[in-house]
């Protein structure tokens, strides 16, 4: 029987990525996806087709209302997305930033984990994009993984609760050749922070800029659907 | 301008008791409760009246389900709470304990602290009569403090976000006392797993028990609604 794992899945590029290198890695996954009042639904219906097409044994939204704490571009409506990365100073954390967002989601995953019987969390945090990020850092992860093992009922057990992250030093160029490796079809995946009720991009945004050169670097058509 | 901070608030005596410490020690108090399917909505209601009467300047009720995950007798319908102590062998983890439930409301309680302006979380998680619970442990609460100092913005930029647990090392007697000196009124309080919906206790079930006993060994008059 092939062990469980608990993946972390946004809809986005990266996330798609890591569900399947779990997939590769000999796993059977359970795809977890957050409904945090994102400005699109649309992310979430990209997490559902990308989790479909990767064969995951079950998909799971949680639903999460932080629409109304702010604080973040992503979830306060009062906040401009920034449309260039000239927007946010050098060593600064990015507005779009969303307090303690991969806590919780993380929180949650080990929950799921332990309720059925998993020691294995795998999450798309990603180091080099999002430097601003606090909690995309590697010695962040480690933290949470002491607090995780110390936490629950199987770490305490002897389970080796273990947080993968297994994209968290790549560039987006290395993360999308090992995602066409393993046969990961981009165009189910929306990566932008304004996209539109289909699932199309702005092609604009610093997301969009990142995904952009990503494709262009790895030698890859770009199959993203974008509004223009 | 008194410091903010964001307090777990269940509706049961040890949390009041908490709030009513953080207000003693000088903080403007957030309440955070949170909706995650508990048996009985009678301990949401126990929260705003202990919110309110402790004068905390706003209190949130966050709406998580976690019912359909299972694994514990609080969220799944089909596991009966034990209502006795000698239903749960000694070193066992009790039937009652939630998956990772601590590190879901603790990761909430530090996202809206964030959000605000807090770098002061207060927790009312007890070691002693939740001796059973990986997530009541002070070397737990130490390994989340130092995990959530890595993972914000706050905490990267200096705060010292620090997670209080002012009675994890308090016996429910001394709880009570503490709580009395600084005037909680524990009739707005509910403790009971098997509570019915006017927050009225069963008396009979683990909780009910430590909290009987405590009001006992503290001297003090027991206030609770019992069903008999």
């Amino acid at each position: 029987m092939k062990p469980k794992a608990v993946i972390l899945v946004s809809g986005g590029l990266d996330s798609a990525t890591v569900l399947a290198m779990a997939s590769d890695q000999g796993y059977e996954t359970y795809a977890l996806s957050l409904d945090y009042g994102q400005r699109h639904r649309s992310e979430l219906e990209a997490a559902a087709r990308v989790a479909k097409a990767l064969g995951a044994a079950e998909h799971r939204v949680i639903k999460l209302d932080l629409t109304g704490w702010g604080g973040s571009a992503l979830t306060d409506s009062h906040i401009d997305v920034p449309m260039s990365a000239a927007a946010t100073p050098a060593g600064a954390i990015p507005v779009t930033y969303v307090p303690a967002r991969n806590t919780i989601f993380l929180s949650l995953a080990l929950a799921w984990a332990e309720a059925i019987g998993a020691v294995d969390i795998f999450a798309g945090m990603n180091a080099v994009d999002y430097s601003g990020y606090p909690d995309c850092r590697p010695e962040y992860i480690e933290a949470y993984q002491t607090m995780a093992r110390l936490a629950t009922k199987s770490g305490v057990e002897g389970g080796a609760i273990t947080i993968h992250t297994p994209i968290i030093r790549m560039g987006k160029a290395e993360i999308i050749q090992t995602g066409m490796r393993l046969g990961v079809d981009y165009s189910n995946t929306v990566s932008c922070y304004n996209a539109d009720e289909q699932g199309r991009a702005c092609g604009a945004c610093d997301s969009c800029r990142l995904r952009k050169e990503g494709f262009v670097a790895a030698g890859v058509a770009d199959p993203t659907r974008y509004v223009n």
